[in-house]
């Protein structure tokens, strides 16, 4: 990358053993050169939008303002879905609108706009692999400059999901696993901020069959094979095995609840 | 990447756990920083020929031209297969003459060395790493503007392969499964072509022991849990399952055969 | 990449699915564009040290002098292991002082600095995530000339395990296996110096229940589906099976014992 080039990231289900991510790359380097790209990840589990957005969530912003972010979790390809570019948060983001920028998009304060201008997009799109046609030359000529405007319609609302919201009283929090990740590491949808929140300091969590005692700081505060609780480096309530693989080693899923209960202090 | 500096891809069955792709990379940025290095894929099957060929045929072509492709699949690596360079439809190729190149070089206008020039490949090149010791420095030297002529003597053919010809009648095409992709799509050699030139539009394909009536847009055009057939984004036919995986759900596995029968109009 | 930028290497065991790759990037971005970042590899085993120095020893000194080498493989995040700047054989690296570094460090010849300098990382640092908020910014500043001596105090000592060594006789070397390859190659620690030094060069190789005669050039150099051993592209004793999958058909691991005897000549 050089100077202020302007910079645009890559989030795909697409795998890199075909061809797809390439054809992305070739397409956006071929009609503006002038650009960084990033990638991402290509290995969103296909078609889990609800994992998508978390990645795109999680990174987003720790870009420059400003930058690009092209999001195909595409289920959808070819229906009636609408592609959209859209813009919040001072970032750009680019993809179907199919609840894929859910966590991104600032519900008060943003701006989206349908792709459908011919002159923006590849002649003849397939109906199947937008992320050639559609999203990645999008990306190039917003990269370039080109208004949101001259895109298409704008839309006043864009599709999103509330998979991050747990319930919370000042008694309990329900929540679930959101997210598991390489390590085996459960990530929930209870925030740092729904603990604070709680009567007690003093937490039971139940996930699966167990019972961890208490939010610790880190997983190597406990024995090594011992359950753990922390707040993650994502700001998520994070279950964990000290040296081990918590998603193994006590069954549990993405999607499985996940209790908080502050206990009474008598 | 900037202005207007020389593209080189890397295609290779390297995978990522392994040193080998950084190596090259490493090479080729000690010899020539004035480079856009693009990773296309590093999954292809180990020692699969077919697969990087249809990678590259479905990307090459994308790129701007006279973009680099590096290509390093090479179950031959260290025997008598030549390391070749290759210039053909406005693309240089690198890599071993195995058969990689099959589906991008023009039979009929094609330029190839072989890389035999010590002083354009590394000192004491190993026996086993050609992908290091000889492609990445001969696509670095490539995109400083050394020309073909330099690497070693011209050879007036090329190893090639014929896995994408389907053989056809007006009345049926005989074809396979070129590729399945990370979807589980089942990608054909049978191209829109060969099912434009059938005496009926009404046809029937048989795939495994299924038979799917007619040539769709697009897998959306079928209910969820649908095998349906159409004409993919690489211009192939696809068979795939709306929402579902189908090579798991059809058991179906590269090389099946899939034919097409244009049914009598009676 | 362009003109004479820093460069920067990541090696990390992260894998691609979560944000964890794309967060260090997006953070060295952030504080200094003007560099160029190469993926090495994410797909370190989880934790596993050894194969990440391993990596990192086969491809740092391929790069430019003076590149910025980031590796995070780090079980024991959050505890009291030292994050460190190192410089060695005209390279920089950056990661936990867990080990990562024994086979890049010249022992006799580096400067190590604890990052403790809190003007240089992230402000209230995870105690989970230091590849985000320690590792990622102590390389953008390194690469914007800030001097080893700004990020903390020296340390006289690095952490270093002994894994390459192998035990030699001029009679017998006793190692094991220190990697296995994507292709199912079985690197040792056994170096081609420790078999010329042996009295005879007529040796047996002993490996799980295989016996294994002579060294030659290449796999290549017996039949499809032999057994064969060789000094690979690292300069170390490599047991594959051509066209084969060693691991797999052999029955040996990581960490198997290997044995190299020099034949009596009688």
């Amino acid at each position: 990358m050089s100077g202020k080039q302007p910079i645009i990231t890559l989030t795909t289900d697409f795998g890199t053993s075909d061809y797809y991510v390439s054809a992305m790359k070739a397409v956006i380097i071929s009609i503006n050169r002038d650009v960084t790209i990033v990638d991402v990840s290509h290995e969103i589990s296909p078609q889990d939008i609800m994992a998508g957005s978390w990645v795109l969530k999680n990174t987003a912003f720790l870009y420059p303002e400003n930058s690009i972010h092209v999001c195909v979790v595409d289920p959808g390809v070819g229906t009636k879905r609408n592609p959209i570019v859209l813009q919040s948060n001072n970032q750009f983001f680019v993809g179907p609108d199919n609840g894929l920028f859910s966590l991104v998009a600032d519900k008060e304060k943003f701006k989206a706009h349908i792709i459908s201008n011919p002159d923006l997009i590849r002649k003849k799109p397939s109906a199947t692999f937008h992320g050639r046609d559609i999203f990645a030359p999008a990306a190039a000529h917003l990269a370039a400059g080109t208004p949101l405007e001259f895109f298409g319609p704008e839309i006043p609302e864009i599709v999103t999901y509330k998979w991050a919201e747990a319930s919370c009283t000042t008694e309990s929090i329900k929540g679930w696993v959101l997210h598991i990740d390489r390590y085996g590491n459960l990530i929930t949808n209870i925030t740092s901020k729904m603990i604070k929140n709680l009567e007690s300091k003093n937490v039971k969590i139940y996930a699966g069959t167990f019972i961890i005692n208490g939010v610790v700081k880190t997983f190597a505060d406990v024995d090594e094979g011992e359950p753990v609780a922390f707040i993650g480096s994502s700001g998520m309530l994070e279950i964990s095995i000290n040296k081990g693989n918590a998603s193994e080693l006590l069954g549990i899923n993405k999607g499985a609840p996940v209790t908080v209960f502050a206990k009474k202090t008598d």
